[in-house]
């Protein structure tokens, strides 16, 4: 690609960088922003310095936010008594998506793994067990994936809140095991939600 | 996709207005860039920003150039007197990226289009003459393409340079190679079999 000008090469470079940008795509973007108005190259600039500057963590949930409180953790129609423990803001996402959930997120940030050396100190379990203490939340429900780790840290969460006075539920199975939830359907991920069950 | 925070929201929409990135394609790539290091995302902002600030076109054959002097037209190893006339940049690569040509670029930044309005004045067409009545350009190649436009460019051009002294050839037309002849448009054909050479 040795005809294009420096400053061309460089951004189809950075481009390719990207997951599912080839050289290719990355040439034809690149071409794009070239030839597209002064503004929104500038935007689109700005758009990602903003992103990586202003995005922190909600201090409740853990969920991405630009706020110290989230959208949802600050929402009166959400259901602050309802918690659903997920393992990353992709799969609370899902979720959202889905639109069959009206309570609130904790976001865990992985899951147990002893084979990677990852204990319940390395997640947020213990937000979660001080969010519980509080005595607002009257349900929890463990939308972990349905894989060995994501069953393990739903386990572990369960034997942990099972003597509180707080009801636990598991996202129903219908999700496919080994499933990711950003893939999910919405039917689907509704009916999950739906048939969630006690332990 | 209220769920995230507004710079995930302005991110996803400026990337959705670039060529082939949905909504969802968007996302994914927001997110990536939201836990990529923060000096490739910031590589990338600083990389468009700076194409859209230090790119320019080439003083002799416009093509795109971070120097007054593209790469091309300053290379001694490229035939300066052989002159291959495109429509703009994209084309140019394409010819590029085949190897097959070690000549110069002249780019027209478009075609003769009188139904919308483009006047020979529009496009470099005035700029090329200059080039060749300059005395050192020995054979203009016409690469414009093979539509409507562009044969009339081509002929516009062939009208104008046919008194002088410089040689005038007009890219092949014909079957791909590689091409199935069962598949070919019938001007394609009939291009091919009224160009066809002897050996």
């Amino acid at each position: 690609m040795n005809y294009y000008p420096d400053p061309i090469l460089k951004l189809i470079n950075s481009l390719s960088t990207l997951p599912g940008i080839g050289k290719k795509t990355a040439e034809r973007l690149a071409l794009h922003i070239l030839h597209a108005p002064d503004t929104q190259a500038a935007t689109l600039a700005a758009d990602i310095i903003e992103l990586k500057t202003s995005v922190k963590l909600c201090r409740v949930c853990f969920a991405l936010s630009d706020k110290n409180i989230c959208k949802i953790c600050s929402d009166p129609s959400r259901d602050q008594s309802l918690v659903c423990v997920v393992e990353n803001p992709t799969d609370m996402a899902a979720i959202e998506k889905s639109n069959a959930f009206t309570g609130t997120y904790h976001i865990l940030g992985g899951t147990l793994s002893p084979i990677d050396g990852i204990c319940p100190n390395d997640i947020r379990i213990d937000e979660l067990f001080k969010r519980t203490d509080q005595g607002k939340i009257k349900e929890v429900i463990l939308a972990t994936r349905t894989n060995v780790e994501g069953e393990a840290t739903a386990s572990y969460i369960l034997e942990k809140l099972k003597h509180k006075k707080i009801k636990i539920t598991r996202i129903a199975s219908g999700i496919p095991m080994g499933g990711d939830l950003q893939y999910i359907d919405q039917l689907t991920m509704q009916k999950a939600m739906e048939k969630r069950y006690g332990f």
